[in-house]
């Protein structure tokens, strides 16, 4: 097989792999309904309960990547003509209004410009003005490094009737979701970020009241393969077969959240903070700014300006091909002007902040 | 992490794995936007064209399972209110019609009891009388080992101006699947089945005729994840971000792809050819019946009766427990009458047969 370069994963995912869960993945592949993997599954499930903060008994990976998880969310809660409220101030939000609308939606959409947090104060008066079926928040904006602020949202959501589904993809595992204690009734999220394992499923996990909604539709969800309603009764005591489960990414993903928990998720929100502060102060020096607003920055995505006079694909350009370091570039608005440094589970250590700032500093200094 | 069991996959996949395949996956993940990857990925592409026997630009792996490989044709092909002609004389037939509805298709069956063929010329009777916008036919029924003959049918189909759907799912890498020279216009495999590659993507082709099909839609693709309008600009030229893809998975099908190229596809089908053939004669000496109509069996998927008198569960777990061999059980119509032998990929090789006719033979005369 063709040689692979050797990276340090800065961007906004996939993160670094630990090597004990890239082995986990390759232990021979069995059967999806073998007993040794239905055991395996069960692990899983309950691990994802402990990451969550949640005893939803619908707690599962989804056979896709983040987006299937967010996909998967909207079309078994949503049916034709369901009013969807979505917090839209970056990609992530856009990408929901999409989906949102695929699945026949009535969209509403609260704005905020790309880089700043929604309001909740305007996101709640919005919630009362429209009592939508689901409202639609991203916790953590990877298109712009904005961590959205979830106070009072569920209660408000609740009272006008509807189920508050939260995008965790890039936080869960770095900093504390809690779905139970918040409120959430749908959240989902992707392997490849906070939790370093490899791109290819989609932790979700449903609150009783949103499986009440799911129960109660009165068509059939519009996608066959992310159908909850079919795929709960494979993870559930029934094993129906539904579709065949990607064996060797449930391997991987138990044991990156063998590894979540064993360092404790305490300890684990504790690294990433240091590990933005330990960057947020060095950039400071390179005299590069955030783009994301002062007080709502994520720890493990930190998008900040390109410097003035800076090219920005010849800089990613050269962390790449001198260093070995990938960091992301802008999306949408952000394109061309900002870079996205990831610092996410494995790769959030204070040996890659050092690496890169000093790579930064070389090459902006216009050093060889 | 725990151990798992010592299997050999002889049931309906997924099938074993090659060594070589498990340790490129577990290559250190890179990002999905790297030279490197996307370089990968132009290689994987040139491969299941290959395998496809398929000059057709938009060739690609999905990021989920076969059943992810179907509902994308589904998705992407039919609109509400289009008639979709589904063959139908297994399970696989049956999920057809599930998803074609799903997508507001008006659907139209033509059955015919399990374990038989669809006679082609009552196929084409239909499609005559219903002229669809598509017809769906599965190649290879995974439920039933039967091995339905395309002969005539994409001809009919184009008269009538419809595109030509086929289930490659069980029969891809194991038997002659050719894309081209039959007229398909949407084909969609598994990777865990004659790929030997772990379950969690599908290959996926379409044809000039459903591109242009696609790009003449009046309404979005149902399916965000799914909708390759946008996946196509990350597999090709262009590179747009549309979701990560399973970047490990990728790096299994590279080389489980050159594994089936170096080998040959002539003598990778004569081998599994050979396999059933064994088989059959050693399962004929046990008085073991295929439930599949005889000149129309699969290589790779022999679905057989219990023999009357034996505990079905009971057998297959005594199998797997004593030899770690894995057949499969009935589903549906057949469930608990049927044995569903798989001989996949690596999988399909005389040790295996030899083994599983040896264990059978002791287990059904009462021994231990």
């Amino acid at each position: 097989m063709p040689e692979l370069p050797e990276r340090i994963l800065m961007g906004p995912g996939p993160s670094d792999v630990p090597a004990s869960v890239l082995l986990a993945m390759a232990r021979p592949t069995i059967g999806h309904l073998d007993p040794a993997f239905l055991e395996l599954m069960d692990r899983v499930r309950a691990r994802l309960k402990t990451v969550f903060r949640t005893d939803n008994e619908m707690t599962l990976a989804v056979s896709g990547t983040g987006s299937a998880g967010m996909e998967t969310a909207f079309v078994n809660l949503v049916e034709p003509g369901d009013k969807v409220l979505v917090e839209r101030n970056g990609v992530f939000g856009g990408r929901m209004t999409d989906v949102a609308a695929r699945c026949g939606a009535e969209v509403v959409t609260v704005d905020a410009p790309w880089g700043r947090i929604i309001d909740p104060d305007q996101l709640i008066a919005a919630i009362r003005q429209h009592t939508p079926a689901v409202v639609a928040v991203v916790h953590a904006e990877t298109s712009t490094g904005v961590h959205q602020p979830l106070d009072g949202i569920a209660d408000a959501v609740h009272d006008a009737g509807g189920l508050l589904l939260v995008d965790c993809v890039t936080s869960l595992g770095g900093m504390p979701v809690e779905v139970d204690a918040w409120g959430i009734d749908a959240a989902y999220s992707g392997t490849q970020k906070c939790l370093s394992c490899p791109p290819g499923l989609s932790p979700v996990t449903l609150s009783p009241r949103a499986v009440a909604r799911l129960e109660a539709r009165t068509r059939k969800v519009q996608s066959w393969y992310l159908d909850l309603s079919m795929v709960r009764s494979y993870w559930g005591a029934e094993r129906a077969y539904h579709h065949t489960a990607p064996i060797n990414m449930l391997y991987a993903l138990d044991e990156a959240l063998d590894l979540v928990v064993r360092e404790g998720l305490e300890p684990r929100f504790e690294r990433h903070r240091q590990a933005h502060q330990r960057l947020a102060a060095g950039l400071a020096e390179l005299g590069i700014d955030f783009v994301s607003q002062e007080g709502h920055r994520l720890p493990m995505l930190n998008a900040v300006s390109v410097p003035a006079g800076v090219d920005d694909a010849a800089t990613r350009r050269r962390l790449l091909a001198e260093y070995g370091i990938e960091i992301g570039g802008g999306l949408g608005d952000l394109a061309g002007k900002a870079w996205r440094i990831g610092l996410m589970g494995h790769a959030a250590r204070p040996r890659n902040v050092d690496l890169l700032l000093a790579a930064l500093r070389r090459i902006l200094a216009g050093g060889v």
